[in-house]
């Protein structure tokens, strides 16, 4: 197959980033597109649950993925085999995404037909929580062989979440992990968190997200 | 048991960090105190693996030990508790540590006493990496969950280590793991890297990192 194009976006330092995001939400309201932000740790499984939304969705509405890495574009090449649009964003060693960046990705996407736009951010808990993107929803994955113990140690990305997604639930018998200690400390950080447990590898429990999601781009977009 | 001791580090953003981590690891190695930089993802397993490796070799050297996090102090708790001096830093939401928060938290723990101090890294493969801490050796863990296109994404953490444990050995069964390709991934980015692979729940493959080490602490405070 093709490559897959690659674009190397840049950090526009003395903007506001804030300001720059809320502008980049009006504009997509505009053009009626949703964009989501999609954030986790490296190897939580962003790429497979993408995989597993796109099957299920693609039919329904017009999806267009942009993925962000430091480096590679395997996650890209993964994607575009999925049938749909899909750029890969270089940072430049940057570890996650601002608004400036995320509308140049978005520009070299090209929305105009695009109802569902999905940013695949940099794989971090730290950096990308801090930055607003301009998207419409923030999601994240803690997959379990991480620990229940991660809305403790980094509480942002769970307060500037809408929903997680708990991956990995096939393997959770080989880890101590506590589904009811990691609602109860996500929940501390973000009351209104939407809970979501799956597995990204056998599609079990991705219909649940498919639901929210296409709910969510929907009443964006009406 | 007591709280451990919270330390509120400070980034000093108009230092040169390399000048800064030059000046640290001279001092250091006038005070013969050998200083190990431990980074990972989230949840790959740093405290788990230090607690084994602790175990080994407190009867051996001077261990003192500082858990960076931007919350919490679940993690310098359970150091203390394996009855090695051990302080927690907090970064203020900083997503790694430079030379100078190192510095601090080395002053705070106290060097006197101590011929092997270790920095528990946040968990973080992007910003960690790109921080010179002043620290002898940088060590990272990969956790087989997190999958083997690691140092494709991540290149410049496995530039900058010296030693690589692949960690979660237990469970490699459970997922698409390629132990041959993470190491030819790996090779490309640093050919010098020690790879071990361990579980550091059970304790398997740990012996060979504490052969590593100790020969590493030895060295550098003969």
């Amino acid at each position: 197959m093709d490559k897959v194009r690659i674009i190397e976006v840049k950090q526009s330092v003395f903007e506001n980033n804030d300001k720059k995001a809320d502008a980049l939400r009006n504009k997509l309201k505009e053009e009626k597109t949703f964009l989501l932000n999609l954030m986790s740790s490296p190897g939580a499984g962003k790429t497979t649950t993408l995989g597993q939304v796109i099957d299920r969705l693609k039919d329904k509405t017009r999806i267009g993925v942009m993925e962000a890495d430091i480096d590679g574009d395997v996650d890209a090449v993964a994607i575009a085999e999925k049938g749909v649009k899909s750029i890969q964003l270089h940072t430049g060693g940057m570890c996650h995404l601002d608004a400036a960046m995320t509308e140049q990705g978005l520009n070299e996407l090209g929305t105009a037909d695009v109802d569902f736009a999905i940013l695949e951010n940099v794989g971090n808990l730290v950096c990308p929580a801090e930055f607003d993107t301009g998207a419409v929803k923030n999601i994240m994955i803690l997959s379990v062989p991480e620990g229940h113990d991660k809305p403790l140690k980094y509480p942002l990305i769970f307060t500037v979440c809408d929903a997680l997604i708990i991956n990995k639930m096939d393997v959770i018998d080989f880890f101590d992990f506590d589904m009811d200690k990691v609602k109860e400390y996500a929940y501390m950080r973000n009351p209104n968190l939407k809970i979501f447990p799956i597995c990204a590898k056998t599609g079990e429990g991705v219909d649940a997200v498919c639901d929210w999601l296409l709910n969510q781009v929907n009443e964006w977009n009406k």
